[in-house]
């Protein structure tokens, strides 16, 4: 059985197009009292970014602290808030930001059209319920958030994502524009983060033609990018947002691999953001990925990025052994790194060497 | 302005997903008369293909004769038939073909629910209703109508797509298997029809980045497939569906250029189907694509191609002149190949010279 995929409904592309978003979110607003929820990123707090966005007197503007990953609770609190405000739903759902702000705003069109908890929803085709209208803006580009069928959220017990045929937004608007502010190397670690999807996804058993070509074509661009002289040229911004966009359709017909699997665990005891995490796990994985980490390491001799180190030096045994109950849980992902046997390959003593070194 | 693109709604992929058909129309079908319109390419008659289509009693199916490109008369006559029928509209327009059969289950759909002919309706954004459910599924690789915007119709005057934000199908089924019984040379011209696209979208004036990615991609796969030892192993089947999705995708975010500029010219007289015509057409463009021109006969060396040649032999001055009239009213295209300038360029004399080679 193959997933009828259901992929982004509508995208709006080129510089300046988020100058649109005004018109796209009018013909959403058919009644006199319907109103949007904007969800953006706390980087633009007191930036003049914000007087762009086309709100309306009713619309409701939260802005959305990034420092931690995505969280259930904060979606269901979000949830509640509106609800209780009686003013009905959102005509739309907006997420103005990274994969933190935009997986906020795809999981919280869900959880006002299903019941409960967004914990009850983590894992694949719990969501029964088309969701509200939901648009997603990347202001930084690597998430691929803005185009995948997942949105990842820590809830109390686990990281997971929400995902099913319901879960991908309905409009993107890709404005490379938006994307020119964004710091190193915050920049840089979000980029990495599709690079190595694009690595992941290409070396492993689940693998389709799709899967393949779209995320070879992606990681050609980020070798233009990373591997050239300018990577924050103008073309090179725009570049970058679609090797994002591609990766990240690249991995709607294929999986992630050994890098995701560690850095989720990793992620649980030292709270390390996902980009930062992945870079570092990356580097200690030439036993998985040779050719693909001696190029990684290239790119960030030539763009002057140093990674943190001595990330899990202070971590307890216990918390190690947390790290890695939570990585060999994820055997979906394990499975297409080695195949079938993987539990034969990777014990939890190969887990703790690669830790520890991170 | 920048278009809000709208592209296929849902996405079944997967060596063998044919047989996965008659649980998405079952969705689909919510009253007990609900009824499929069923569109399939006239190869297949007699064929045990057929007894795979997952039809109902209350269903129709239509073999529809692909030696002719889709005519407006044709969309008008079924559209009108089934109407006729009093049955209501169907759940959905399935068209299991190439292009030509893909492009009427496109056009029909959209009948269904724009009143008059669809001479009226071809052009950019006439349409003004969605119209109904359609699917469509490819047997043959290189048309990109299954992913494309637009349904080419040649009309009593003038041959032109249909195009706006209904135009693009509800569901694609993306199976490798339907297309490994294609024959030779059809299945060369018809992939050659997507290389020449990428060629014409790469080398031109309206570029995107989007546009430029999914059709360098394609290319890449192209020269896999065409450049290599057995252009039709299975692995090469799949390869080709996918640079046909991909190629067609690339073409909403750019524009074909002179060989499709002409080769619709040459097709007003001599009724040359549209793949063969482009070979013949882009054998002769060398002073637009050298590069490339010289890698197709390169490719149809490899693959023992042989083109018609003399096609326009037997043409009068005046059929000829139609020709060009015909060609000169592509304007976008030739803006595209040539720059606003066109114009000084491309003229009469020029095209006359080079359809006389053909």
């Amino acid at each position: 059985m193959f997933r009828n995929l259901k992929p982004v409904g509508r995208i709006l592309y080129g510089r300046n197009s988020f100058d649109q978003l005004g018109d796209i979110l009018g013909e959403l607003r058919i009644e006199q009292d319907s109103f949007v929820l904007f969800l953006v990123d706390k980087y633009f707090e007191g930036k003049d970014f914000l007087k762009r966005i086309p709100s309306h007197p009713q619309d409701i503007l939260k802005m959305i602290d990034t420092i931690d990953e995505p969280k259930t609770k904060t979606v269901d609190e979000i949830v509640a808030e509106i609800k209780g405000l009686n003013k009905g739903l959102p005509v739309s759902v907006v997420g103005i930001g990274g994969g933190t702000v935009m997986d906020y705003a795809k999981a919280i069109r869900l959880m006002f059209t299903n019941e409960g908890s967004s914990v009850q929803y983590q894992g694949l085709d719990f969501i029964k319920n088309k969701g509200v209208h939901c648009t997603v803006i990347p202001t930084i580009s690597g998430t691929g958030a803005e185009v995948s069928m997942t949105t990842v959220l820590t809830g109390p017990v686990k990281k997971l994502g929400i995902k099913g045929n319901f879960t991908a937004a309905d409009q993107l608007v890709l404005d490379p524009e938006l994307i020119t502010t964004v710091p190193e190397p915050i920049r840089f670690y979000t980029a990495m983060d599709c690079y190595i999807h694009n690595i992941e996804a290409l070396n492993g058993y689940r693998k389709s033609v799709m899967g393949d070509s779209l995320g070879t074509e992606s990681l050609r661009i980020f070798r233009d990018i990373y591997l050239g002289s300018d990577s924050r040229s103008p073309e090179n911004e725009e570049k970058l947002m679609i090797a994002s966009y591609l990766g990240g359709l690249s991995l709607t017909y294929s999986e992630v691999g050994a890098c995701h699997a560690i850095s989720y665990g990793l992620a649980t005891v030292t709270n390390i953001h996902h980009g930062v995490g992945n870079c570092v796990v990356f580097n200690q994985l030439e036993e998985f990925y040779p050719e693909a980490v001696k190029e990684f390491r290239e790119m960030m001799r030539i763009n002057n990025i140093d990674i943190p180190h001595g990330v899990t030096a202070g971590c307890t045994p216990d918390e190690i052994d947390q790290m890695i109950d939570v990585s060999l849980t994820l055997i979906f992902m394990w499975q297409h790194v080695c195949g079938p046997d993987w539990e034969k390959i990777i014990t939890r003593e190969k887990l703790r060497g690669l830790l520890m070194k991170m």
